[in-house]
């Protein structure tokens, strides 16, 4: 709407005789909802049409300002607060964990009191362009990321947000804040509130920090594997019979055949090795249909699998296993160096994930060992064949290894035989039922879990047949290994817990973007 | 078995009275069972435990065996074919796509005549460790990739395979070979019979190559957008309505809820876009529970997806994925040098795949134009509101294109606005409703689809009334866009077409490691 366009307005509004004031408050009205059509001419407004050819502009990003004092740049981000102060409007611009302060002063030139009448109208969350001056304040902006601040000349709102959101971004960053949730006026977001509207609360600091986090795991984890000659492999979703024994799979029609959903890539991986491609790996959706409701369980979780042949003994896969884990911790102090430190700064109650340059290994009996010197000693058994960790006794082992190796990570191998699935590798010492395996932990929690599998057909069907398990209905699995297999082992990782116990956070839907458990299936 | 214990069991034999012709029998029978217990003193047989620990031995591959020459070394191989010649045997060793011939002498110091007819026993893709010493023969061997052969003094088998296999790796790899094919002697093997054993069909020299360009393909895919400011994320497969309208979903019980699977990535990378996160991409499984018989459609395949939030027009989005592709194009070619020149010298009548430096892009206009000079002109619309490109029309614009630009890869852009989905950026140009909106061709065949979402919820909740869908069953998508999102644009990429399309070959089913279709859901 020109200037022209709203002189008319104002003529036809006096020519119908309406009060100064209704004219007045209808002006307000037509003022707030200005659209703009053409860059050239106007200088605010909201963009009335999406299917936009827009003006090829230089664009540049608040982090990178600094190097851009004086001038005049575009910078497109999000209205995460407006203040009208009389002839200004302070704007404070968000693009991720990045601040800026916009002026929108009245009595610079070109500027109007109805600028910044209409700017400081502008909803929160709207998208705006702004072009304007960078220039550096007499004081610092303590409300701000950037050192610099703009003096607009031009504000163009392209996408207005409605005035009603579901919570404000400014109280779930707060709830993501140990030293603000000190001060009791301050606003709590609910979790259920922030997953239901997901959307909405990936903006705000934490999620940006948490989901790059989480990105850059499985860059780590790729370029190490592919270094260390791994393929990526992708292997089917969808399973004509359960994938695994034991736990309970998601069951649905494919066509006229019963179809279920992979509760792992596990045969699949070792296909793969069986068909001599030595060394694979799979980032990808392992789905369980477990009624678990707890902090670490989820009903769909990203597993990161690998599978690998190895020569002589299967400590080869635990030792690459072990590397490519201090590699992640590693590269991500690196790479994710801004982000740790922004987490950090926010709490500063949780102590950062230590790791130690030689992992320590225990075998399963040695861990036991270091749980006896507890006062759980009484709750484990003499034969340990039977035993397994329970949760608490893992969490316990966590604490007990970090008093005396001050490390988060450790990892713990030959368990009893029966606390493992069936097509793991068996072996004795001391008359005791062992088998080649091993879990990986940090914090206390399990991160992993693998082990080298029975590579013979017949031994295979022994052992299934020890552990009464019909033959028949794993006959496909087995005839996979009657063509001729190598010795090889595996893990399969679950990247949601990774990243929860690097950050030391409590529950895994924090690190899930979309959660799935049973009482969530949406959005 | 040592030396002794089978002294005493020719003794026993002898005591028992039993012929001299079926002692020789029992003893041949037994000879062929040999097992061995001891690396240092055995130096044939078959390891008879698979809960072994074995010596720690330092390995060689085949492929770098000719920086070791006249050194002893131990290699690990498969059984490919094996000849008994008297007092020789000719055992051909395979890594992959690698072949060694290792020569067992019973006349070299420490070999027996047992040894040698052991060894000829061994059956075809048995695994089989080999210790000896690398000779480079007077004349080259013309069966083998070495250049180099073993002189064996110990043959050991860890994994002994059934003698009755489904077919030869050899017969697999003459199907695979455009001059093998040539020779009506040769056998081809069924591909059904390849894929429903598929672990045995991975080991043909073709799959190898295969699956190694497909790895490259995500490794390239992830590098070039990672440094271009893209995260990587996952988002759900399990949903709790269908995904996106049109195409047939595959439905299941969620607990005591309905879910289905997803059809696309697409909302969920649209919500991370609406969270900020900028530009995201994905790699993960797809699922169509559409009942196509083709070659190339697939019910479950993987889906290389990205979307970002682009500044001033859609073509910002078009450029980086051109780049992306070409970046991928010339990625595989220094890569995958050996798997190219491979897969060219078995398959001298295609085509190696060409691209441009500058791709040619085409409005749908100008595509229709193209086609029109051909002799499918009359069966093209005056006007294209309502049109689309059939698979023979597509088809034939490579050609035409391929022809006229000699490039198997290029764009068309602004599709009528009838022939992409309701969430599609509209525009109008000389009144013909168009959109924002573009497909990738290889080969003549859609590799990826994509266009600018509308990104307004009013626009949305218009278009979906236009198209007549009613809005309250896509509330939740439309909600989405109420919070303010920035303009922007994705793709979904299929992984196995640009295999397929890359190499040329002609069903997608071989470059999906474990296809689905309507009429396969094993192994």
């Amino acid at each position: 709407m020109g200037d022209s366009v709203k002189g008319d307005v104002a003529t036809n509004l006096k020519q119908m005789r309406i009060s100064a004031r209704e004219q007045q408050n209808i002006q307000n009205q037509l003022l707030l909802q200005k659209t703009i059509t053409d860059y050239s001419s106007d200088n605010f407004g909201y963009l009335p049409n999406f299917d936009f050819v827009l003006p090829v502009r230089t664009w540049v990003e608040i982090k990178d300002l600094n190097s851009h004092v004086d001038s005049n740049v575009w910078i497109r981000g999000r209205v995460h607060e407006v203040r009208g102060k009389g002839a200004l409007c302070f704007l404070i611009l968000r693009q991720q964990n990045e601040l800026l302060q916009c002026v929108v002063d009245s009595k610079s030139e070109g500027n109007s009191k109805d600028m910044v009448k209409w700017a400081a109208s502008l909803p929160g969350e709207s998208i705006v362009d702004v072009f304007g001056k960078v220039v550096v304040p007499n004081a610092p902006i303590l409300s701000t990321t950037a050192s610099c601040e703009l003096l607009v000349s031009k504000v163009v709102c392209i996408s207005k947000a409605i005035s009603t959101l579901p919570f404000l971004i400014r109280d779930a960053n707060n709830t993501d804040n140990e030293e603000a949730l000190q001060n009791p006026s301050v606003i709590r977001v609910n979790q259920d509130t922030r997953l239901d509207n997901r959307a909405l609360d990936l903006r705000s600091f934490m999620n940006s920090v948490i989901f790059k986090i989480q990105s850059q795991v499985c860059q780590l984890f790729k370029s190490f594997l592919t270094s260390h000659g791994f393929i990526e492999i992708h292997t089917p979703k969808l399973l004509g019979g359960s994938s695994e024994g034991g736990a309970s799979v998601f069951k649905l029609k494919y066509f006229d055949s019963d179809a279920c959903l992979a509760q792992s890539p596990q045969l699949y991986k070792q296909m793969a090795i069986c068909g001599d491609l030595n060394r694979v790996f799979e980032i990808g959706p392992v789905f369980r249909a477990e009624n678990s409701n707890t902090h670490r369980h989820l009903c769909e979780y990203v597993g990161m699998d690998l599978e690998m042949a190895f020569k002589d003994t299967y400590m080869e896969v635990v030792d690459l296993v072990d590397s490519l884990l201090k590699n992640i911790f590693g590269g991500l102090q690196e790479t994710c160096k801004k982000e740790l430190e922004f987490f950090q700064k926010n709490n500063p109650s949780i102590k950062p994930f230590t790791w130690l340059e030689s992992t320590p290994k225990f075998t399963f009996r040695e861990a036991v060992d270091i749980l006896r010197t507890s006062d759980v000693a009484s709750e484990i058994p003499q034969d340990i064949s039977d035993y397994d960790f329970s949760t608490e006794h893992e969490k316990l082992l966590g604490k007990l290894v970090k008093e005396k190796f001050n490390t988060d990570y450790y990892i713990v191998y030959e368990y009893p035989l029966n606390a493992r699935p069936f097509y793991t590798m068996p072996f004795e010492r001391d008359g005791l039922k062992l088998s080649n395996s091993y879990d990986f932990f940090m914090r206390g929690e399990e991160i992993l879990s693998g082990a080298q599998r029975i590579h013979d057909s017949n031994a295979l069907e022994q052992r299934a047949r020890d552990c009464g398990i019909d033959v028949k209905t794993i006959q496909s699995y087995v005839d996979v290994f009657k063509y001729g297999a190598p010795p090889h082992a595996g893990v399969g990782i679950g990247l949601e817990r990774v990243v929860m116990l690097f950050l030391g956070l409590g529950n895994i839907r924090k690190t899930s973007m979309f959660p799935r458990d049973p009482k969530r299936l949406t959005p």
